[in-house]
């Protein structure tokens, strides 16, 4: 360990502008289009749901936005973050590949999910709402916006999918620290759960039924509005903090990525580390391979179709061209609940289909296996999330070590496993399975997209 | 928070040498004694247990001893560790008073716990040990260790009470990522675990237990050594790199303590923060008060003895005098397992018999509420242990308001909760109580300690 390992900036060194891909597209962005019309939508269709600083940031062609200096003040809290060497990993594996990893878990959730809902909160407080809404699967993003509503002075109620809710007590715990309300999902306090739970008394839930329940609070009460936590042009664009931040300290370290490797559900954190390369490539600058890691039971990137879907299941949230499972699609239920969504961003699935990404997906327990060498080489039991961005590394490290290439890679650690060890002692004691989703039902799901009009 | 909230040093103000109280000390620590002679012991009684650098560590009186340039290297994982300036919490209290925190729960491990863990894993690397072997309660300290063994290739066994092991397989999935052993104690591994086995075979376990078992496997075997986390002089030693990064970061903030409080439960992290400042009054400095806030219903400093006794329940590891509740005395099930111990470290012990610290204790739901309120303040979750800290802070703060001072107050934040939250859980839930210990055991225990010749 005589080499340098951690690559620190000093605090004004935390970006004082996102980085919006937005403006470096060779293609525009499709249309979003109205649920309900199914015609492209302005910014005031998603005034119920969203403060318009938000919106103006989604629509936004600007290469470079602000960020606020109170923001900037929260971001003190954690940020910059560390980028690390990997030299024990690299060590064990044998590869002339140089790994580094940037750490997201410093947070005070644990993971990047607050560097979007810090300015999430932000700009909700600054245009008045009292309350946010918003739906959460195994629990990070709850927790981050509860921990940013605190900050603020904003109520947050969260919508946990009903089994998360009854498995996963201690996120809970969590949230109900900072002060948050965590409702159950399905719920008897929208019309839209009520509707589920008639017809299915005991319903699991799922995260495209949260949403539901979600968005109708916030669009049915004045004072209150909707937030998400990846999926969205802003959420992804507030990430780049990420990339940018590494993008200085790979120059500490007098090196530049030949691959970018992260995990993708929603695709936010996998966005933050490699939209700033990937615009830098855009721009004339080196473009290193970027490479987006899914699970195999929930492969949007890899299986999914590119096509015009809801982000919801009760079908009241806009609709975006996305790689879609299809809205009604339910993947089995594996450990990395953060990567458990149907869809994946417009903005990731756009640059897929404009082959400025590659995607690949893996099986639960081979992640796991990879999570656990990383613990016992670097120190830090990383998140079941974050375990599928540390498998896509070292299958980068070991192609390197079998063409005796020293290429750098570069991968997001987006947070760490503390609250996760149920899912490692699953894993310890052979009860974790490579759960494969049902043919048949993807197949049926693909067939239910909505037909939406040739110009979108 | 226009004000500078975070004060963070530049890696290569990682301390070099760490502080050893013992040359300042107005009055030297009483001799330690031998557990079967009731002698005083030398460097080679304890060599079977500890490698000889350690042991020349725990019996120094030089003032600085150097830290090896490989254990700074790991230290760089996380530290130096932030200091942060408590904006949110002081308004909340509406305090004049100035509160700084120093967290240490950047670590790996989550806690203080891994600043001794990797030097005691270092030396005993260097001196050709092949397992280490040590107790945990509730799991801080065998997470570390852990943590330690993993990079530097040492097996560890962890004994870990049968109660929490039964309670929390979380942290036993953390040791396990590590790679370590972790056995329930009381188990049929060693002669003392078989001798409680036979009387109760249903024991509960206890640290004192897990102790004489841990000790045991290291006497009796050559390649294999012991390690404890806390209460001896070399391990609480290790923790000054807290307070004197906290010196450095308190100058930053052009302040110096009027009040510094620690959490004591073994005394590592108090002992961690308060020692270097100690130490400068000593040295003609100025001198702050010094507050540890134990457990009401483990409370050694403020209810317990000073007198020479066990430091273990079976008697095999030598004897201390030291504020003891009894080596007999067996604590009420609270939360914080990291305070639950019936001794207290006879460095920390010695200070207070030199009025040179105060003690105070508080109950568990109390130091809760203080957890809560300063999560929604400050963002971070703390261990239920570092809530005694949190609510000591917050007396001293609320005295400042009804006096009218505004005093600098710093206190050790020595690590996050994610690990804990079924305790928060139970918090919520109103499940928690204040138990009381029994007494009438109390007063058994104190009567049952051990005789020792009046020279000691």
């Amino acid at each position: 360990m005589s080499n340098q390992v951690k690559f620190l900036l000093p605090e004004d060194r935390i970006p004082r502008r996102w980085y919006n891909i937005q403006a470096d597209l060779p293609k525009p962005l499709p249309p979003v289009l109205h649920p309900g019309t199914l015609n492209p939508i302005g910014p005031d269709d998603l005034a119920p749901l969203f403060p318009m600083e938000l919106i103006m940031q989604e629509v936004s062609q600007d290469r470079e936005i602000d960020i606020p200096e109170p923001v900037r003040d929260v971001y003190r809290l954690w940020r910059p973050a560390p980028l690390f060497r990997a030299y024990g990993l690299e060590k064990a594996l044998g590869t002339p590949a140089k790994i580094y990893y940037k750490y997201e878990g410093v947070s005070p959730a644990g993971s990047h999910k607050p560097n979007t809902a810090i300015p999430q909160a932000f700009y909700n407080k600054q245009a008045g709402v009292k309350r946010l809404t918003t739906e959460t699967g195994a629990g990070q993003w709850g927790t981050s916006l509860s921990f940013a509503g605190s900050l603020y002075g904003i109520d947050v109620t969260v919508f946990q999918v009903r089994v998360s809710y009854d498995q996963k007590p201690y996120r809970r715990a969590v949230m109900e620290t900072y002060g948050a309300r965590c409702v159950a999902s399905p719920s008897n306090e929208t019309n839209y759960g009520r509707s589920v739970l008639e017809k299915t008394p005991a319903h699991p839930g799922s995260l495209g039924i949260a949403i539901s329940e979600a968005v109708e609070i916030a669009a049915t009460n004045d004072d209150t509005k909707y937030a998400l936590g990846s999926v969205l042009n802003h959420v992804l664009m507030h990430q780049t903090i990420v990339g940018i931040e590494s993008m200085e300290q790979m120059a500490m370290a007098d090196a530049y990525p030949d691959v970018i490797v992260g995990c993708t559900g929603g695709g936010s954190n996998f966005a933050g580390i490699a939209f700033p390369f990937i615009g830098a490539g855009l721009r004339g600058g080196p473009k290193p391979r970027i490479v987006a890691v899914e699970p195999a039971a929930c492969p949007s990137l890899t299986r999914g179709k590119y096509a015009y879907d809801f982000g919801d299941t009760g079908h009241m949230a806009p609709l975006t061209k996305m790689h879609t499972l299809g809205s009604s699609f339910t993947p089995p239920g594996f450990h990395a609940g953060g990567l458990r969504y149907h869809g994946m961003a417009p903005l990731v699935s756009h640059l897929k289909e404009l082959d400025l990404i590659e995607a690949v997906a893996y099986h639960q327990t081979e992640c796991f296996a990879a999570g656990v060498l990383f613990a016992k080489t670097e120190g830090i039991v990383p998140a079941p999330e974050a375990n599928h961005a540390v498998k896509g590394a070292i299958e980068e490290a070991l192609r390197c070590k079998r063409e005796g290439k020293s290429e750098v890679i570069l991968f997001n650690l987006c947070g760490h496993g503390h609250f996760d060890m149920a899912a490692y002692s699953a894993y310890f004691a052979g009860d974790l399975k490579d759960d494969k989703y049902d043919e048949k039902e993807l197949a049926m799901a693909l067939s239910g997209l909505p037909s939406v009009p040739e110009a979108a």
